[in-house]
């Protein structure tokens, strides 16, 4: 008799969406008149920047034709798109990485998922509190994780780094055994940051104690403060101890299209083992490469036209996120992030709960936010609105906040 | 310190392909005069049909507007798929598959070297051999196949089912505990098929023995026989033992378009769990869905002029496979599949070794094709031509082959 995958079953569900929809819905039953505002999702509004659909056009027709048409990709991406990445996104910056240490893949999520798969089952995660849950859901999918505590929210072999108001967002090095770090910097939710010599101390380190870091750069885009490193590879040291997960998503919108990228660099070594080798065998056995036009938007992304375009694109979106830090604080509340991330995290008012708010902001303002409790137990008290809406909903979902 | 994964130590590593190019470069930089014709890879040759290019324009057309423009897609891929797929693919032959039992995906190959996390570690796996090598590799990544012992090319804990001319490529029901049963049909690589009864015959044992069936059912296009099945669902209670992986690379040509789609049944199950609940929950947390501009793609594949057009792309790869076919049977080789695939499983002459035909196939012909023994054991003496090429090419190797 076959058996299943036992680790899957400790899953506690993923409850949270599916309470906000559900929670939802019944408003809107309840107050068909009423518009709804939505800054909970992390999915982008703003249309594919028209440089990016041109290229995606030139590519269909190219697919069209059989003396350009393009089958399976390279296992590592087209060489076009990493060489390109290699210049402007590492190179420009002082970083030096090559073309062949970079692999083009469907998004950073699949990456952020995937990657624990080329570590031993016996490490330690630590991670943020609060997190991205596709960190923590795919190492319990791994049984890596240990035993659930429902009452706690957390799982007995996972080293939680509390990120709170309390130690300004930036997480203490962990005290206990850590072998693999996921850090996600610009963050998410909290959309606060660490400067370069915070980022140092933990390649430090990792270095110093055998530990992995998974940097996750996917909003990188929205950095404009100069002390804010765009990669990890802008520490010293960072080479021999970080792999860096990058997304087409939130710079150029390529959320349905999907497009990402993971560095990892040669230097990077176990008992002489390049984890270079062990990701790139995953990549050949289980993957069979992004969508050839999909590689030519990513591209197009860093053209001089696609560059100027996204960066309006980018501001756009930036532009909402000041919007909501500047009215919430208007409005009183104490609030964080949103500078160099499309995130904004606040503390809820009297020390309510995440989900009273929820209820509170859905009823009196007819605003969707995320609570902060479903990124984990350090989540409860604050509260997540997002940058990705349109500027017009922005403003009048803050107006109806302040009316409340 | 973090450790690695060490099962991915164990893979003895993936010779073939580079081994193929070594040899050929070294003959072109010999015979720079010499036009090399290649019928080595299963990549496809034909551009992408017209009706096809049609729904991709359109779709990218509609990413570049704010009232059209798509983000995420549902985690099991869009409605307008999934429901062509039901309809066309499942119940118009009788198989009643509804579309919340099908998950689109960016192509067979990931789905056939994730399927296996859902199942726990202590499973055995049985597989057809030769066999296409990601169902063994993604399960020795996992853990699940013992030592691997390098004089047989085979994995102590895999069960083996020989498939050679002596057997007519049928495989015997396993002797040995197996678990999960890997069968693709039509085969890759030795392009036969099984009849229904024959496949029943797969459906009942599993049924008997709580084993699961991973049926890979690529080159279902191909099939022109009446009593080959399309799906392994034409078989009775296939719904509660079978999964079954589809691509639209080789009906299509997507293999530089990614995108294929899974069948879970909600029958399926094992000590009460849903074996879609478990799919569903890695589809997501590790994946983020197939990009809304290939998915219309994948629509436009059932529509009428998109069937009509594949059709006669289908029909131009099957005549290529008639040539190779019947070209090398009057060629006196002793020749296997080409009917109902398009691989066509040829047996060296003289009893010569997979290897030293590829090189007098490569030295006397200036044609490449794949030595049996890369698929497996008991393909040692065998060899594969595929149909993806040109016609004019494929008529050029045949007349080649036979001067030689």
């Amino acid at each position: 008799m076959f058996t299943i995958n036992e680790d899957y079953l400790k899953l506690p569900g993923s409850y949270l969406f599916s309470d906000i929809a559900k929670k939802v819905a019944a408003y809107k039953e309840a107050n068909p008149e009423k518009e709804l505002i939505r800054l909970g999702i992390g999915d982008v509004t703003q249309p594919i920047a028209p440089a990016i659909i041109e290229a995606l056009h030139k590519a269909v027709d190219e697919m069209g034709q059989a003396d350009t048409f393009h089958g399976y990709a390279p296992d590592l991406g087209y060489e076009f798109l990493r060489s390109v990445i290699s210049k402007q996104d590492y190179k420009a910056r002082g970083c030096e990485i090559e073309a062949d240490q970079i692999f083009v893949s469907d998004g950073a999520k699949s990456d952020s998922g995937n990657i624990q798969e080329i570590f031993g089952k016996e490490n330690v995660i630590a991670v943020c509190d609060p997190v991205y849950p596709v960190y923590v859901d795919s190492n319990v999918m791994a049984g890596r994780t240990g035993e659930y505590d429902s009452s706690a929210g957390t799982w007995s072999k996972v080293v939680y780094m509390p990120c709170t108001a309390e130690n300004g967002f930036v997480p203490e090095l962990p005290k206990d055994k850590a072998d693999i770090i996921y850090l996600c910097y610009p963050n998410n939710p909290t959309g606060t940051t660490l400067e370069k010599a915070e980022l140092q101390k933990w390649v430090d380190y990792a270095n110093e104690n055998g530990a992995v870091i998974i940097f996750d750069a996917a909003y990188e885009a929205y950095i404009s403060s100069e002390n804010v490193p765009h990669s990890i590879y802008e520490c010293d040291g960072a080479k021999t101890c970080a792999i860096e997960i990058r997304s087409f998503s939130k710079n150029a919108g390529f959320t349905g299209l999907r497009l990402g990228f993971t560095v990892v660099p040669k230097e990077l070594t176990c008992g002489g083992t390049h984890l270079h080798s062990l990701w790139a065998r995953r990549h050949g056995t289980k993957f069979n490469g992004a969508p050839y036009i999909v590689q030519r938007a990513g591209e197009a992304v860093y053209s001089e036209a696609g560059k100027a375009e996204l960066r309006e694109q980018v501001a756009y979106y930036k532009k909402n996120a000041a919007t909501i830090l500047d009215g919430m604080k208007d409005a009183g509340y104490e609030v964080y992030g949103g500078v160099d991330a499309p995130y904004i995290w606040l503390k809820t008012p009297q020390g309510i709960s995440s989900w009273q708010f929820f209820d509170k902001l859905l009823k009196e303002a007819g605003v969707v936010g995320t609570p902060g409790c479903g990124f984990g137990p350090s989540g409860e008290g604050y509260f997540r609105l997002t940058a990705f809406g349109t500027y017009e909903n922005t403003c009048e979902a803050i107006n109806r906040i302040k009316g409340m």
